[in-house]
Parts: C-alpha cells; structure tokens; sequence
C-alpha cells in the first residue's frame, strides 16, 4: 500500500475522530484494520491516536507487516490482545478515553475493561463510513477484481453443459479465479432450474439437464477487493417465460442503474428497479436492490427499501435485482456501479448479459 | 439433522442453562445456531427456553430451515432481528433475564437492549464447551469430510510439477473438493520453499521450481463439519537438512498422539510434541500444538502452552507441530485426532504422510 493513500486515509478518519471528540481509537473490525494499516492479514488491531498509528500484531504477522504497513508503528506482542492495549496505553499519558468499534464482541470489550485501566465509550460506523466513497487506487482495484471474475467465468462457460453438477461448476469457477491471481469474494453460488427461486442457494449435486437454465452469483477479491456478479444462462433456446422473466430483470437493473448519480436518493435508486417489475406483473423480490462493496463483499451503502440518505462520488454499489418464483425458477442479474459527480460508471461492463442468455451451442 | 440428536443436545444445554440459572439463551453465534437447531444457513438465530426452542430467520430462509430444523418452532421475522426477540420475550411471560452469548457485538447488543425491555446478562462458552465433545453423527460427518480432502489432495497430487504456481494449486485442490460436494473448510494454504517458513502464508503467483518443497495445510467441509490437514512434499530427493527436519516434525506429532486419551493434561500433550523438537536443536513451533475442529475450523479445546483442563473422550483435535526456518525451510505435519477412554484414533489416517514426502518421479 502507498504510504500517500494511507496518509490520506488516516487525515479522513482524523478528522472524523475530531469532531466526535475521540483521541483513542481502537480499530478491530478486520476490513478497518487494513484500510487504516494497509496491512491483509488476521489477527491484528490498530490504534489511532492524534499523533500516531500502532498496529497489534503477533510474531506470525510481524514480517508481513513490516512490508504492508508503510505508516504505522508496529507493537509485537506477546500476550493477550488485551494487554497489549493496556501496554500502550499506558504509554499514551494524554488519552482521555479510549474508543473501540462496535462491531467488537461483548468478549473481547470485556477483556479490554478488565486489562486497561481507563475510560471506554464505542462508536459505530467510523472507518466504514470514510471507507463507502472509493480513491481512485481502490476503484482501479475494483475493476480490476471485476474483469479477473469475467475472465474467470469465460473461462468456465465450456463446462456449462449437461451432466456438471452445481458444486463442480462452483468449483471451477473458483479454480480460474485463483489461476488468475485472486480468491472467490465470497462463497460461489451456482444454482440450476428452480433451485434459483432461493437467492441464497448452496451449490449442490445436481446436475444440469438440458434445456436447464442456470444463476451464477460470484465475484474475486484481488489485492484486497471485492467484485461481485450474477449472470444467468439457458441451455438451448429459453422458454417464452424464461426470456420474459429475464427481460424485466435487465429493465429493471437498467431503470436503476440510469438514474444513479451523485446526491440521488438511495431509496430512490431501490424503487426504479422495483416499479419495473411490479408493472409487470410478476413478484418483486424480497432482498435489497444492493449494496457498497470494496474490502467487504457487503459493506456501506445498502441501497433498499428503507434506505436513507443520498449516494455519493465514489461509491462503489451493486445493483441486483431479481424475480424468483418458487418451484419455477429464479433470475438476477448484478453488475457493480462507480457514483461519479455526472452519472456512473459500470466496472462490470466487460462482462456481457445478453450473449451468455443464449449460449444455445451446447 | 436427526431429532433425537438434537433433543439430546438441548437437553445437555438444558442442564447446563440449569446450573446457571437461565432460563432464556438467545443464541447467536452461526455455529451455536446449527448445533442447536441444525439449520445450516445463514442471518438467523435461535432461543433456548425451558420448554422450546425458537428459531429467528427471515423469508429467504424459512423453506431451508423447515427442511433442517426439526425441533424449533420456525418464527419469520419481517422487521430487524432487535424487534423479533422483543416480540418473543413479550410472549414468554415467564421469562427473568434474557441472556446473550458473549460472541455477540456491541451494535448487535445495543439494538437488544434498546428494542427487548427485559433484565440482561451475558455468558461464554456455554454451547462451545458442550460441543467440544463429539457424538457419533458427528464424528462420522468429520471423519468424511477428512475423506474428501484425502482424496482431492490425491487427485490434487499430479498438478504437483514444476510451474504450477501456489494460487493454481490452491484453486485445483479446492476445485477437487467442490467436485467430492464439500466446500473447503477455511482457505487453504500452498507454500512454496522458504515461503512455507510463515505458517499463515497465503498462495502467491510464486512458481513451483525442480528440487522444491510444498507445504499444503487444507480440509473439507462436508455437511456443515471441518476436516484439517497439512501435508509437505519434495519434488525429487529431499536434502539431508529438510529429511532431518520432516523426521523431528514427526517424531513430534507422534510423540503428542501417542499420549492422548481422555483425562490427560492438554498442556502435557502440548509438552510432547515441543520437547522433541527442542531436543533436536531445532526451532520450536511459535503456535499452538492443536484445537479442536467440527462445525467451526477452530473451536475449543485449544492444545498450547498455556491450556489448562484435560481432554475428554469425544473430542476432536488436530496434533499439527512445525519447524520453521525464515528464508529456508517450513514443515508441519497436521491430523485430526479422536480422543477416546483408552487413547485415541486418528480421523485422517487415509492420507499418508511419508509416501508423499518422496514423490520423486515428477
């Protein structure tokens, strides 16, 4: 990580801390540990401070901090998390209270009560607030995430045919990604015929017949971050339904998708893909139309129903929406959007929708 | 799941909840939610009341959890999970205190207490120590997950040449396990050479050379239970160096198995595999000796220096000590053992150790 971008992003959360009038805070949530540290390993806390940034690590982590964590004081310790923080703060004679992030478990905060003699409060939302509004280092990283997932799964449509099962497909898929370079962002979903009516379905032993229709959800995390797709397919010609189902899909993914902007309401953004569908008759679905996504596969903005507030330049959303009707069959169609000041930038755009509906020749 | 599984074990909760005087657990923690309900999904939680088992899901789940939960009464919920819970504990009148498990964050915890009026407390490790031994379902589901990754380490082994890189042999090894229907159980390691030194690298574009060493610490997750494995491997004729490590490696782990039955001190176990190594002249491991593995790739007990307690029958605990030499050299050797009355039985004894140490003819 460049020691400029870090500086940065530290003088962002710097600021923050000031005006919530915290002088300590303990960093614990793994994704906000490597954006203030740069640093992509387990295990680790950070501390900010008015002057300074400690990284908590253990002798497993300390090489590969030295490397990644340009700007950072590294403190090895040797003993409990929770006396190493007492260790430091300790040192740090003008801290008032120190801070934790309450994504912490009630364990962990209790064992920082019982080592570290000081005042505690906890805050929310800090660093991933800072961290929903990309640099132009993390979108580049984005895109790139995204395109290696294309290649991935161009790389897999030759196994698409009749007799592969769910979890061999899933199973490939993930292989091209890490041929590539990268890990599956999240556990690859892959779902045949009406086991796609499940959003959240888990690859199984089934096997693709012909005729079959298929959903694959998947995305690579590369140097960090996260992409995140949904295509689907067909085997053969689709039925009549089938393309009249995946036509309002796409209507709906593009109602959203052209109004995004800068300033816009999020809830806005969720109800132009839903009135797409709702005039058309068929179910709309019961999950949020989508989410932020950078070093979390979900993360700051959810873009939904109840959502508030307005997208900002730089964030980074899926916009998935979907019609899924049980024992019949399931589509969506995801692709991750850039918010620019004008408008928005797909960063999923190398990877086609339409070509992959009718991949006949199989 | 099986029901009279599950009743057993809400009845061992039970008695626990008993002696410490709860009378409703509000369970959070996904592996404490499928052992207790054994729905295997994600997002939802269950409650432990004197008389009944609750399970908290949303839509997306319900179908999945009347397949899987057959003792809970399945309740949907259609606002935030906070207002769910409340919404139970106004109908269990008879309820004192509500009690969370300390794994629960503090935002998780402050949307409780803000939404359920009732008296709260909050507890560890009741559900984990209960699970910590093994019944007979689950030690069969362990020992088949050890199986997959057995043999897609196997089918893995002639992807073991020079050129390979270490993320290609990951993702193959992962793809093998995916084509057997299991996931792999965390993300597994390849370490090439010197690499192998740092006992959590992660696989890299590094290339497989002539006369290299492999490190592969990997395992399968077969309807929701882990295995874990690390084996290591010569491409060609080890060196007299790396043959003496490998051998005090084994020597080691031997040492640790051999005295392993229920009632003995985890911390003397610990001791066993530590002490070969340190009379050997060689570096002595930085990391604990073992943990205990099942729904969770890491769950107690944890075999290290600093262990206190015993081990009992039915656990479940990977014997897996390394030498590391940064610059030069890695080796672990890992296996999962079943502790029991008289000693214990290996669960990954399908997947030799020494043939793949010479694998010379590549």
């Amino acid at each position: 990580m460049k020691k400029d971008v870090i500086k940065k992003r530290i003088r962002a959360i710097r600021r923050e801390l000031n005006n919530r009038n915290i002088d300590c805070l303990i960093v614990t949530k793994p994704a906000n540990v490597t954006y203030t540290t740069g640093f992509l390993g387990d295990d680790s806390w950070a501390a900010i401070t008015k002057g300074k940034v400690y990284f908590l690590t253990d002798s497993r982590y300390t090489e590969q901090a030295q490397g990644e964590c340009p700007d950072c004081i590294i403190v090895e310790r040797t003993s409990l998390m929770a006396e190493a923080v007492d260790k430091l703060v300790k040192k740090l004679k003008s801290v008032q209270a120190v801070t934790v992030e309450k994504s912490l478990s009630l364990a962990d905060f209790g064992a920082l009560k019982k080592h570290v003699k000081a005042r505690f409060k906890s805050v929310a939302n800090v660093i991933e607030t800072i961290r929903s509004s990309k640099d132009g280092m993390e979108i580049k990283t984005i895109e790139a995430a995204a395109l290696i997932a294309t290649q991935a799964l161009e790389k897999t449509l030759r196994y698409i045919k009749p007799g592969v099962t769910e979890s061999e497909l899933a199973g490939m898929l993930d292989f091209q990604i890490r041929k590539l370079g990268a890990t599956s962002s999240f556990e690859t979903i892959v779902a045949f015929g009406p086991n796609a009516s499940r959003p959240h379905h888990q690859p199984s032993g089934k096997k693709l017949k012909q005729k079959d229709t298929v959903l694959i959800d998947f995305g690579a995390k590369y140097n960090g971050y996260c992409s995140d797709i949904t295509r689907c397919f067909v085997i053969g010609r689709p039925t009549a339904f089938y393309k009249k189902v995946y036509d309002v899909v796409e209507q709906a993914q593009a109602a959203a998708i052209k109004i995004i902007k800068a300033g816009v309401k999020m809830k806005g953004v969720d109800a132009a893909a839903r009135e797409v569908i709702s005039k058309s008759d068929l179910p709309v679905y019961g999950h949020g139309t989508g989410h932020g996504l950078g070093l979390e596969i979900h993360e700051s903005p959810f873009i939904k129903v109840q959502s508030k507030g307005m997208l900002e330049a730089g964030q980074v959303i899926t916009i998935e929406p979907g019609i899924y009707i049980p024992g019949k069959l399931g589509v969506r169609i995801e692709d991750d959007v850039l918010v620019t000041e004008g408008g928005s930038r797909i960063l999923t755009r190398k990877c086609p929708h339409s070509p992959l509906l009718l991949s006949s020749k199989r």
